[in-house]
């Protein structure tokens, strides 16, 4: 099989910004994109994009892959709106890495957009509801705070996790996100506070809870033959898997494991031909802090049920042996939905180049890294594994 | 280059059906499908998934590739939701083929979905209306019809296409329709009637303009080299392309043609080595009338400004040197949105097959067809080549 490479990577700040839209705001992260290709690219080279969004701002819904990239000047493209809820930028890349892999083009950009911020609480509500199994979930009451906090509930009472390890995922994001010039929340918070915050749906409260988040990130993705062409460092796409599940928790065989993730992790391994312990560093969909724990396990960092005591360890902090979301992840870094994958794929483009903007938070000599994007509760999982 | 076939398809009834939700649509088609193949399949083996749809019925916004799936039974895929407005399905066809061709996936099924009647009118007329650009269309007051009026109003003016000529299009595509029990509607119109129906957009009366519908349809695409264990008859995919271009259209060079078509057509030509006189029998997306006309044009039929004339002459009757829209197009058959363009591919799968239902509608003896599948008023553009 052939081989595709990232060679340029960009994303806009993430935050809350009441001035921009879809278009100024996936604009951002496609200059950023354009600007970090080391030997500079003709836009006009781009030939195909995909663009992860789930809610296209409430204001364009439909044709907003074709919206966005004609704002940057791009009106000859195959392009396509991939929505699969949260885990919309990590198929965008699937689908991206699968057009360079087809032949079919050369050149194409995976990115995601979503505007969040400043559009009714209702069409927000509305939404972020939509994205479980509306009939059996949405429509009986349920957020989805509500449906990881069964699953928090769960794995506490079968494992005997700790509400402070819990706590022990939110204060670490927290301190890689202070480190992030371009994450929403560029502060630390306290083991004390993380604790104590109100509670959102026991037993999860604020500090467990992701936010919403305006942004954008973009990514060139090009035929591992070409991609020195572009730059003496690509980030090769080692492997791909995408995989699907039952969407309401009550049918699946578990509520303390994602079967997707298992079996887009298992996918991604397999076309790599590596394994869990090859992955030095990995930026997981950490939405809730259980979800980060859980993707310890079903990515096979370590034991099911061991997610609270592996974090606990200290591995997956930025000085562990394994670093998890050193970019700050969900909790700190932001969750603008459709541009959560490809922001992973942002920060592991530059983690593994060695190119992050504050020295504290780069992980030190990683060649091998993972990424793990969730829609809805897991409905979908996207997994990719990006090598240097 | 590998190759890619079509080995099954199916389609639910297109129509208004208040019983039925995007589940129970797409399951009518999957049934169809799974049945259609040969030598049958084990669903079991279908391994990838890419869904057209653009409201979700209003219902499920997000993650809805995967809920539809799981209601038949498969929660394994590698699966998206692509939206690309009204040309969804015609791009989940584009991604469906470079899954197969990239090696990733062997089996993989394109399909699509549309839930529109029985939702509040505030919905559809913002789910229509948004896939144009927003800011520079939708919120100036213009609807779909407008548009297309514009467009029809220039293309008279310029090239002194005839009211009659509209009107043949909606004559010829009902008289179609009529034989075809899948369709939504499955009656003749007059000459008199189709001139005489109410203004909706002038020179666009109601016999222009197609319909609001409900309805599924899905593929069962596989590598050519497999192609021969479903089916004796398969249908090959020999091109295919998409192409984007500004929304907005007082931004494109032209408004009497789509620069979109062309561009996606010129790929998929190029692909499949064929040019616009190989093609026998032709699905156009006939939104309205004058989007036939164009169609003609712009894909290569005949010259600009000659789609009225071409028309006239009866090239693309059922009984003509190469029959358009044998199926009813969106005009008769329905046109529901995300189903369109993988519509279209069922009805070219049994078209060069030979399996029409119905004697009266079968194009005779043609191996060569094309689908052209357009997302708002020509943002984007799928065309694919299907070849006996």
């Amino acid at each position: 099989m052939k081989k595709v490479a990232i060679v340029g990577a960009g994303q806009s700040r993430y935050g809350d910004f009441p001035d921009k839209g879809i278009k100024e705001l996936f604009f951002e992260a496609y200059k950023d994109m354009i600007s970090s290709v080391d030997n500079g690219i003709d836009p006009k080279s781009i030939e195909s994009a995909y663009i992860g969004n789930l809610g296209s701002g409430g204001f364009q819904l439909g044709n907003m892959s074709a919206l966005v990239t004609e704002y940057c000047g791009l009106t000859h493209l195959n392009t396509m709106r991939i929505e699969n809820a949260c885990a919309s930028g990590g198929y965008a890349i699937i689908a991206a890495a699968m057009d360079v892999l087809s032949g079919a083009h050369e050149v194409v950009l995976a990115g995601g957009v979503e505007k969040m911020t400043d559009v009714s609480g209702m069409k927000q509500k509305y939404w972020l509801g939509v994205s479980g199994d509306t009939e059996y979930e949405r429509l009986a009451g349920t957020t989805f705070a509500g449906l990881y906090a069964l699953m928090a509930q769960r794995h506490m009472h079968e494992f005997g996790t700790k509400r402070e390890q819990l706590s022990m995922v939110a204060v670490k994001n927290h301190k890689n996100g202070a480190q992030n010039p371009k994450a929403q929340f560029q502060r630390e918070i306290t083991m004390e506070q993380a604790l104590k915050g109100p509670i959102v749906a026991h037993p999860l409260n604020l500090f467990d809870c992701c936010s919403t988040t305006d942004g954008a990130s973009a990514l060139i993705i090009c035929d591992a033959d070409m991609a020195k062409k572009y730059t003496d460092t690509p980030v090769y796409v080692a492997g791909f898997g995408g995989a699907s599940d039952f969407l309401a928790i009550h049918d699946r065989v578990s509520t303390v494991a994602l079967e997707g993730t298992k079996r887009a992790a298992a996918a991604a391994y397999k076309m790599s031909g590596l394994s869990p312990k090859d992955i030095q560093t990995a930026e997981v969909h950490d939405c809730f802090t259980i979800a980060e724990l859980l993707a310890y396990e079903d990515l096979g960092f370590c034991e099911k049920g061991k997610g609270g005591q592996y974090m606990e360890e200290g591995h997956t902090k930025l000085d562990g042996d394994r670093p998890v979301n050193a970019s700050g992840g969900l909790k700190s870094k932001g969750h603008p939905i459709g541009s959560t994958g490809t922001g992973m794929a942002y920060e592991m483009f530059n983690q593994l180049r060695g190119t992050i903007q504050k020295p504290a938070r780069q992980v030190k000599g990683a060649e091998v890294g993972l990424i793990h994007n969730v829609g809805g509760s897991g409905g979908t999982v996207a997994v990719s594994i990006l090598r240097r």
